[in-house]
């Protein structure tokens, strides 16, 4: 029996900001899974800056091409196929209602809780946040903390890692309402505008003991801005670079490297979650103990309806999100 | 008893490439030692492309001022003070022929064979070379190792130090003369003239399995060529950039920071050689061990005189010098 299922391609690749035009809206048929796989009924679909990425060059992934179904990080329901119906997994099924998928290539997901963590706080980004502050920042007790991206779906989980490691929390975001959430809800130490007239000087006011720990989320001039302030053996997070990913020329890079890296004795380190793969079941323990007991709080932004997913992909970009936003494709399994 | 003591002073900070009239030599007195002090003949003066960075602004040391004697790292002999006469020691006094010093400050060396090796290979450069790159640089057998400034004093000690751990190495120096250099007398499995017009491919060409191990010495296009090449989980060794150094406007850093950081999961870590400091004498040990049994060719480039150490320096800026620079400013105490 083949299914109408509904589609978002990526039409065509941007070559400057990406714009509701760069894609399209289908309805094709599924068919049935073969042996191997599964059929599943999606039901939360993430949205994230890296999805823009890849449509801007080959990164740990090849780069999206024109007429393929969007790429995106998904949840769904076992509707048929080799695991049992009603089976939650995480996927990566792109934009789409129904996707047939190798079982090899689904996770299933025990649920405890509300669903859409899954995607975030118990997530990728939880994850994310976990394992590039702690095992590659290696923040002490009493050191200072920056995140940009601090009201993000990865950086407002850093943030709150980072108290739990004893640190003293900065955070970088794009607006007054992001920074006084972080300082008012989150309880980071300070917060500052990147898009305010006088962010290095900003910066160094809320950081009087200097910068230890940088969790690098937007690249770009934020980055440059912090580099100065580093400490002598200092580590910055590469995680991420979303001031660059809209485009199709990125600026070059920080001035600053690698002099302060000589200077100062810095270490700069990308990361992919992937990376720590053997340590995800502590690292999802531990994440689940402390949005259970209240130490973490997961911010959320959940939009309905596949077809906004172009919108909520674009807003993401300008930084219209708080917390982690998700389109919802589907209904709840349960 | 005053003595005459001739000096060199930087006259000017440089705003712009460092020329002849930027230094001064002039003749003063010095007096005797007093508690605490010694009083060094200066027998050899290292020069070193941080020389010109010290210009620039602050480093790991006070920016250098006009007026002042012109700093350097050097050897000299004791003549008197705390010290028995004779003493040969390691010290930062400058580019003059004597100087009233801390004892504290300064470091006796027992000299085996030949004096200005204790500036190079068997001092500063032999053990930034061992801690970069076996350190910070983590090289494994079978691995790719890229050093730049390749024939100066740091990056011939870092290829052969690669060779002994089992690595393929590939040098990138300034000529052709020094290409053939380090692939005919230094065993480099390949060398890349990065003046030539088509860096980046000949680098590509050169790394067939693509970069693990990048030791830079020089930062701008070379880094930002060699950054490309990278292999996942590769790691950048910062260690200078001295295609930055003689100018008042360094450039921006290179494309793919952090872009190429995130995506392959690299390292890019800068340090000083005193980060180690723990570490020197078993440093120290083995590298003398492996001059003495041939395992390691010292270069050296030894010009006779005080006064001309401005020219030295800025030759070594543009690249004359193969190996390590030194300035004889007096007679071997042996």
């Amino acid at each position: 029996m083949n299914r109408p299922n509904r589609q978002i391609l990526l039409a065509e690749r941007p070559d400057g900001p990406l714009e509701l035009h760069h894609f399209r809206e289908v309805t094709t048929e599924i068919g049935e899974p073969g042996p191997g796989q599964v059929m599943c009924r999606i039901v939360l679909l993430s949205i994230d800056p890296a999805n823009r990425a890849w449509m801007q060059g080959r990164t740990y992934r090849d780069q999206l091409s024109g007429g393929e179904v969007m790429a995106g990080f998904t949840l769904g329901e076992v509707i048929a196929g080799d695991l049992p119906s009603g089976t939650v997994v995480a996927c990566e099924a792109g934009w789409q209602e129904y996707a047939v998928l190798s079982t090899a290539a689904v996770r299933p997901v025990t649920v405890r809780g509300e669903l859409s963590h899954y995607l975030g706080a118990l997530g990728v980004n939880g994850l994310t946040a976990y394992f590039g502050l702690l095992e590659v920042g290696q923040p002490r007790p009493g050191e200072t903390v920056v995140v940009s991206g601090a009201a993000g779906a990865t950086g407002h989980l850093v943030g709150q890692i980072a108290h739990l490691a004893g640190c003293r929390v900065v955070g970088i975001a794009g607006s007054a309402d992001k920074t006084r959430l972080l300082t008012d809800q989150l309880g980071f130490e300070a917060a500052v505008n990147h898009r305010g007239p006088s962010l290095r000087q900003d910066l160094r006011a809320a950081c009087p003991q200097g910068v230890d720990v940088y969790f690098d989320n937007v690249g770009g001039p934020v980055l440059e801005a912090t580099l100065s302030l580093m400490n002598e053996r200092g580590r910055v997070v590469c995680c991420g670079a979303v001031s660059q990913y809209d485009t199709s020329n990125p600026a070059p890079g920080p001035r600053g490297v690698p002099g302060y890296l000589v200077t100062k004795s810095l270490r700069m380190e990308g990361f992919i979650v992937t990376d720590f793969h053997d340590l995800w079941p502590l690292a999802e323990r531990r994440l689940a103990a402390w949005l259970a007991n209240g130490n973490l709080v997961a911010l959320q932004d959940i939009i309905e309806g596949l077809h906004n997913a172009p919108a909520a992909l674009i807003g993401l970009l300008k930084g219209d999100n708080v917390g982690k936003r998700i389109v919802r494709v589907g209904a709840d399994p349960r």
